[in-house]
């Protein structure tokens, strides 16, 4: 085999090596908010979000790595945290297309309370992710509770779509 | 080193790499049965199955992909659907073998009610793959429910096998 | 391009790829815990720790595979296994550092009862492994419920630490 051939097929090898090395940090973005979130790690859990990154929910619009630090922070999310909470993210269907990627994903809430662990939201999340010079971020994600709304089906069916 | 020594090397490395990817191609079929079947996307949950593919659980047999076409289609599911219900797959231990493939995992079907989201079920799943000319697609899906059966065991004892 | 130059980028991609398929086999062993405790295989359960293995939980301290194997076919084990049981593992955090590796994730246990199934403990998981002759094996795992004690956070925010 000439040489030439032989690294035609080692940089096309090098390239699958890299995705997969993407799919990896970008599983490592999305199961590190959980941790963030409920230890109260507030730098930490704005730092998973790009400068322009937006956190949408049923509940809330949150812009930028500030907000979500402030929301981290907030009473509410205080209180979670001492009664002992638990963002838990089930594994997504990812699609990567160069420097931007998507993720599609099932969450879950649990709570503590006096008769035990309760699962408190089950949602839909789209995750977008672009590559920066410091690694993956995210920067967008979309959660919306699973309880019949269309736009938890309208989420969800994107992991059906193309795939990488 | 001789090139004929490093093109062995690299033939088999491709190979390794070959096998990381089938391993993401079938989590990524076990991981798009939820967002199919909890948004009533028929097509794409029949798709996942190849032509002789069943889907064998407690209640029912179905045999290719029109079964289950017409089981998301059902009076049942849909009630399920308009309800809110999250069909979420935990990561399975994967088996690989050439063109053939297995994966032993948990699952939990979450419902929406009055109350907030309930677990509805928690069963033991023992998928069988094969690699077409289209992509992996499912074989076979065993799913029993976890409610001290032994059904439920021989399935999961099959995660402690050979490893691939 | 020089052969040596080829060498060692082909060298350095053989050491990316080892990576990770450590990082399969990592979580091919965390996932392996729930089918063996919930099926009774204790001398599976046992085998996945090290000689020197170490599994300790808000309610016990399991030194080696032998203290295992003996919890899994405890009285108040197989009360659970013969109920119905599910020790499931969220996907983790791993960092892998040579034949070092960490893992921070979530587990949830489901218990089936006359209600259907109940959420019974949600869990923060240190793991940590080392690579032996016979492949990778747990050292310690350490197992702390989220219920507002700052044990279990401990053990989340390591989550967010450095990356492999």
């Amino acid at each position: 085999m000439e040489n030439a051939e032989l690294l035609e097929r080692f940089t096309t090898l090098e390239g699958r090596v890299k995705a997969l090395e993407d799919h990896v940090a970008i599983l490592r973005l999305i199961y590190s908010w959980g941790p963030a979130v409920d230890t109260g790690s507030s730098d930490a859990a704005g730092a998973l979000f790009d400068q322009e990154g937006v956190l949408e929910s049923d509940l809330s619009r949150l812009d930028g790595p500030a907000d979500v630090v402030a929301m981290v922070e907030s009473e509410g999310q205080q209180a979670l945290i001492g009664q002992g909470c638990a963002h838990v993210q089930s594994a997504p269907v990812v699609n990567i297309d160069g420097d931007r990627a998507t993720a599609i994903a099932y969450s879950q809430v649990y709570l503590h309370t006096e008769d035990g662990h309760q699962v408190w939201r089950v949602s839909a999340n789209q995750w977008e992710f672009h590559l920066t010079p410091d690694g993956w971020r995210v920067s967008r994600r979309v959660n919306r509770v699973i309880d019949g709304q269309p736009e938890s089906h309208h989420i969800l069916v994107r992991a059906l779509g193309e795939r990488s």
